[in-house]
């Protein structure tokens, strides 16, 4: 492998090794771990300005604290692959969010030093209080460390934790990493109030700063801010948020310099007589000059050219993305209705809410890393007479789950969910499938759940959700490009609970629901061939089902297979309980559901995962022929080969 | 009805009447209203000291804003009861949270003045957000009012929507009842925060307040602050932390005292700048010296002698609740496990973790209102090696959804989850039933998903989710009272995912998941009576499903109907989805799922809610007598009489 000259890096394999070094080559040391880091992302893509920020940060991290034993927790962990190179994972690094490779976040299969994984944002808090209270109750040595950035510290669950931080005692130490920006800008009060505190860091002198040390921290660190005025500069100002909740407060510091971080780190080591917080601002995508120039474009990046830093995006002028179908359908249909508004929790782009804003900004609304609030505030909305649409991953909605329940469904209230990401998502892995959302959504009464087979699809269920007053309604569509069909000029409203057929036959029928459709008319193809004639129905509504069609179809083909890009309890079941309810099965049904399997599935391409999953054309085939084969008189035997996901 | 003297309040139905009195007179409502609250919930039993607590800021809020076109919102809305005497509700104060009458919750439906229902803590701020953007963009007058207490600002969601306030501007107005008691005592730092501001009070002089003032608030809260010394007292001490997300703060002001609470808020409503925070102290249970001297016990309470404070709680001596067998068991089994430990939300006694604390208090944590950080706290505590039992009921775990996919499933990590309040819950209606619980859980991989059957069920599922060290285990189990089958001395583990066979018959099958059970045996006695034969088998597991028994069960008996205390996705749809894999359906099975409807459930007795829904002995026998009838070649005309919830 040609990668960069980096000879301190070449000694070091885990945190051991980085320990052997002197302070002073530790800047050296992070310079090489930058350029290592920068290499292999051009090589996998990834995310990237986030690893750049925190590139001294890790090795300050790995260098101070006794790591694996105290427990390093990196929020969201989309900033972890320096951690991975220092942590024995650098012979593996240009795996990374490949299949059979390196997870693009922390996971704790893949190493001892990643004691929590993540994905989701704000967990770090918690679960290292998690470590520390272990620890204290066992009378074992061992801190929990979290390293949260600033837009992780908008969402409730990092306060929920911070308010409970005093029990662990010094065991605690929150690394606020202060890079004012998460993926898109920051947004409200908490941004603001840190803003205040790093813009004001030259306003106090010498003397002031003192007098703040000496009545505000333990003892130890006091003495060392007093020896050397750059650390005191760095630790006394401000941070009365977090000192009120019960934290000492030490920032902010200079997080690309190491001869700030390690002294201010070793303090806290050392001296700390209670939970810390450590604010550190730092740089997305520091050290590398596109990524500095361009800090949301490098989030996640492609493959790309490190000498230019050209991304290799592919051929381009493909299909349109799903969530920019909805984005711009949606601004579209609000420039006659003026109630229409959009809530994005912190993805403006991923959401397509970007496009939104740019025609109505006054009806876009970023709530941060907030999705709670973000539902809730919808229902506020529409309980006013707007008709807010809520643009969440169906992921991130997980998040939401009690407020869509409590103050969405309950209450009956016209939110419309546009929740992309659903279904597996590629390199992501695991912690972004939107594997969930229809058995979460369906089981809810009022609630109208449906799923585009295409982009055109999405466009008329955009169009169906904002004249649906009179309760909630979901639609669901995968990440990525739609399949290239032209969106109509003319949108026009789908009937609530009605399905379609795509193409009539009278042996097979295939029920789909969503963008598996695509794989449901391949698979027909080949029944076909085989001389199958088979039926193939878009169903477009899991809740409500379309009775009627659904009755049809079971009691006029040989066998039915239902597919969903969702696990158990989705539109497999629904269509099972509806046909139980109907007494279809006593007399004989042989029925399919094709659906997730019981197993989180790590990164891959989506339609290898898929593949694996056995959602394809080729899982449909073999389910039917299975189903037309199987002799209910053997069962026994039979169930080894079973349609079973 | 001969309830107290009322003249004042017998003039006022709706707050317009309220306005017309002067404001020397509303203190003398003020008691008026108070002792209809005490009168009434005399006789209804219901949520007390939370009223009682609010009954001055209730009348002063109606006074001074313009309510109903304010929209003001209740969090939780427990303390609504004084609300909805003046709202035009006093006719029908005494059926509170009775089957057919007022809920014991604010509640859309019942009037223009409940804006938004609510009962889960912590939603008010963004819904209230809600509406004052809605009229902000509308351009019509009206702000959005949230009433929220201290406990609930523990919770993330109202950090989240204070963070976002600042867009809303003068429209919106947080008033936090600060009565330093939820259910339980207050934990966490923002607690201590708020009761340090309170303690300070008397710490500043009138011309340090002064400079205050001028400093930080609106021009004319100024002027009126150093008009009278009460309230610039009371208007301008500490609130940083609320200051810095954007806030003017003005507190802490006496909440029982009119002469401060009117002039204060007229001065909000007239005079801020932005959005407004008002910190008003209150004492829960005021003025009902039974509940003051008890603030938790007069929490929720059943009917109860005005004079005496004497509770009528029934004979007692019947079976212990759920809650307690749980709790008792768990400090039983830490006797020999120093590897358990217990999470609780803020409910220790109502989740029993009360009685697992007084044995060992270093294991038990209150987390606050704080479900998502609960989680993920456990989910750190079981990956350094504890055994962690999160205690929440299953209505509020919807709240730590997202943690309980990302944090443990995915990780695989052994949190113990003891979901109490599972099915439907009664009086508090439907906010509160734990209806889908099975269907969220047991789509999850990993999950291990039970529920106990009786109490003695319960404590062997927790002896077996102790031990059940491989993943996530869950446990759900009704609110109130066992069967009053004794609790075996010694504990023993179930086998993870069998169920047993409780009575052995032939024809019909009876397949139940947890306390259904009890019905199920009264079913199959009146279907013996008929010459059915009856099976009743106690699943005990619906993840993973005991597919050998299931198997068998359904294919030896002419119907097998399932029945679940939850909604549609749970047990029934898991038999279902299993039957059909196995290709059971193939050649004719005569199964129902029986489960809740997919409609909300108002308040009522819980054996009258089943009743509704039916989930009882009569819904059984009908349910296993249509489908016995059912000719499936008559399936059209049938469909109207089929088993459908």
């Amino acid at each position: 492998m040609s990668g960069p000259d980096t000879p301190l890096l070449d000694k070091v394999t885990y945190p051991a090794d980085l320990r052997k070094l002197k302070p002073e080559q530790l800047t050296q040391f992070a310079d090489e771990l930058r350029s290592e880091v920068i290499d292999a992302v051009s090589v996998t893509g990834g995310h990237l300005g986030a690893g750049l920020g925190v590139v001294e940060l890790t090795a300050a991290i790995h260098y101070v604290f006794d790591t694996p034993n105290d427990r390093l927790v990196w929020d969201v962990g989309h900033q972890c692959y320096p951690h991975k190179i220092i942590t024995g994972r650098r012979d593996r690094i240009r795996t990374l969010r490949k299949g059979g490779g390196l997870s693009g976040f922390t996971k704790r299969s893949e190493s001892e030093y990643d004691p929590f994984g993540a994905a989701h944002s704000s967990t770090s808090i918690s679960a290292a209080l998690g470590f520390a209270i272990a620890n204290k109750l066992n009378d074992r040595p061992g801190r929990g460390i979290a390293v949260i950035g600033d837009g992780a510290m908008s969402a409730g669950m990092a306060y929920e934790a911070m308010n409970n931080a005093e029990a662990a005692g010094n065991r605690l130490v929150v690394i606020l990493n202060d890079n004012d920006m998460s993926i898109a800008p920051p947004v409200g009060g908490l941004s603001a109030y840190l803003a205040r505190i790093v813009s004001s860091r030259e306003f106090l002198g010498i003397r002031q700063l003192a007098r703040r040390v000496a009545s505000k921290l333990p003892k130890a660190l006091y003495d060392a801010a007093r020896k050397t005025d750059e650390y005191a500069r760095g630790m006394t100002m401000g941070g009365t948020l977090f000192e009120e909740l019960g934290f000492y407060y030490v920032g902010p510091i200079d997080g690309h310099n190491m001869e700030h971080l390690i002294p201010v780190l070793e303090n806290v080591r050392d001296a700390a007589e209670g939970p810390c917080l450590v604010h550190v601002v730092t740089e997305k995508g520091k050290g590398y000059k596109y990524a500095e120039e361009a800090a949301d474009k490098y989030h996640g990046v492609a493959k790309f050219d490190v000498v230019s830093g050209k991304q290799d995006k592919g051929p381009g002028g493909g299909p349109p993305a799903y969530q920019n179908v909805f984005g711009e359908t949606l601004a579209r249909l609000a420039n006659d209705d003026s109630r229409i508004c959009a809530i994005t929790a912190a993805m403006p782009s991923g959401t397509g809410v970007d496009k939104f804003a740019r025609a109505h900004p006054d009806k876009a609304f970023d709530v941060g890393i907030a999705e709670q609030h973000g539902v809730t505030f919808a229902a506020g909305l529409a309980a006013q007479g707007m008709r807010p649409f809520c643009a969440i991953y169906s992921t991130f909605l997980q998040r939401a789950y009690d407020q869509v329940v409590h103050d969405v469904a309950i209450q009956n209230l016209p939110v419309r969910f546009a929740i992309d990401r659903a279904g597996l998502v590629g390199a992501d892995g695991s912690t972004h499938a939107g594997s969930f959302d229809l058995t979460y959504l369906a089981t809810l009464p009022n609630f109208v759940v449906m799923a585009p087979s295409d982009e055109a699809e999405l466009a008329h269920m955009t169009l169906t959700a904002a004249q649906h007053d009179s309760g909630p309604i979901a639609f669901r569509y995968p990440r990525g490009s739609g399949t290239g069909i032209p969106i109509p000029g003319r949108l026009e409203a789908l009937e609530i609970g009605k399905g379609r057929i795509v193409k009539q036959g009278s042996k097979v029928a295939i029920l789909s629901l969503g963008a598996r459709l695509t794989e449901a008319m391949k698979a027909a193809d080949r029944l076909e061939a085989k001389g199958l004639s088979t039926t193939v129905v878009d169903l477009r509504f899991v809740k409500p089902l379309d009775e009627e069609l659904i009755r049809r179809t079971l009691t006029s083909h040989e066998v039915a297979v239902t597919i969903e890009e969702a696990a158990v309890g989705g539109l497999g079941a629904h269509v099972l309980t509806l046909a139980s309810d109907l007494g279809l099965t006593d007399a004989g049904l042989k029925i399919r559901t094709m659906r997730l399997p019981d197993r989180f599935q790590d990164q891959d391409k989506p339609e290898l995962q898929y593949a694996e999953a056995g959602l394809d054309a080729d899982g449909i085939v073999d389910t039917v022929l299975k189903a037309l084969r199987h002799n209910s008189a053997s069962v026994d035997s039979n169930i080894e080969e079973g349609a079973r996901a």
